[in-house]
C-alpha cells in the first residue's frame, strides 16, 4: 500500500483529486462492479451495462487499463477473443466502490422522495 | 434505512443506477467531503475547491439539494448569507465517500506509475 503522506484530494493540484474524479466517471463504477465476479468479454460487459455505446465503453476500458485497474487479455482465435479483468489494484477498490453501490441502493427511495419534495416546493414558490 | 429489495444498480432501468452515477459527478465528492466538518458558505466552498466556476458549483449544489443530500440556509442580512450543510441523508454517505477518497490518496502513486508504464508501452509497439 502506498503512503498517504503526499496525497490529498482537497489540494487542487494534487493528482489524487483527478484520480478520485475519474473513479466517478459515468461507467467506471459499473464496469468495476461487473468485473468483481471475474473476467468478462467486451460483448458481455456491453450487454450487462446495456445503455452504453461501444465507443464509450471502449474509452472507459482504455482509461481503466491505463490507470492499472483493469487488464486486457487477448486470445488469438477466430474471431479474436478479448477479456477484461480487474488487476490487484482494481480489486483493492471494490470494497469502497461497493459501499457506494450499497448506499445508492439502500437510499434510492429517500433520494427519489427528496426530489419529489423539492420539485413540489419549487412549484409553490 | 430504506429497503434494498427493489433497487439494483446493475439493472439498467433502476433509478439507483443514475443515483450512483450522480454521486460520481465531477465536484460532488469534493463538496460532500468539504461539508463533512460542518456548514460552509458558498464563497468558502468555492475557495476550498478552487478550480470550479461559480456556475458549475451552483449547479452541483442545486443537484445535491434536490437529491436531499445538502440543505441551504439563508440568513437575511446585508449582504445576504447562504450556508450549505449536509443533511442526515448526505451525512450517511460520508463513510462510503471517505473510503473512495482514502483509496485515491493511498493508491495515487500506483495509478500514476501504471499510466507511465502504459504510455511507455504504447510508444514501444
Amino acid at each position: 500500500m502506498d503512503s498517504t503522506t503526499n496525497f490529498n484530494v482537497l489540494a487542487h493540484d494534487c493528482p489524487s483529486r483527478a484520480i478520485m474524479q475519474r473513479l466517478g466517471e459515468k461507467w467506471t463504477p459499473l464496469v468495476l462492479l461487473l468485473l468483481a465476479d471475474g473476467p468478462l468479454r467486451f460483448s458481455m460487459l456491453r450487454q450487462r451495462i446495456s445503455t452504453v455505446t461501444p465507443k464509450v465503453l471502449t474509452q472507459t476500458l482504455r482509461t481503466l487499463e491505463r490507470d492499472g485497474l483493469v487488464s486486457r487479455k487477448v486470445t488469438e482465435q477466430v474471431p479474436i477473443r478479448v477479456d477484461y479483468e480487474l488487476t490487484e489494484l482494481g480489486a483493492s477498490l471494490l470494497t469502497a466502490m461497493d459501499a457506494i453501490r450499497l448506499w445508492s441502493e439502500q437510499h434510492a427511495a429517500s433520494v427519489l422522495a427528496a426530489r419529489e419534495d423539492y420539485d413540489w416546493g419549487s412549484l409553490e414558490t
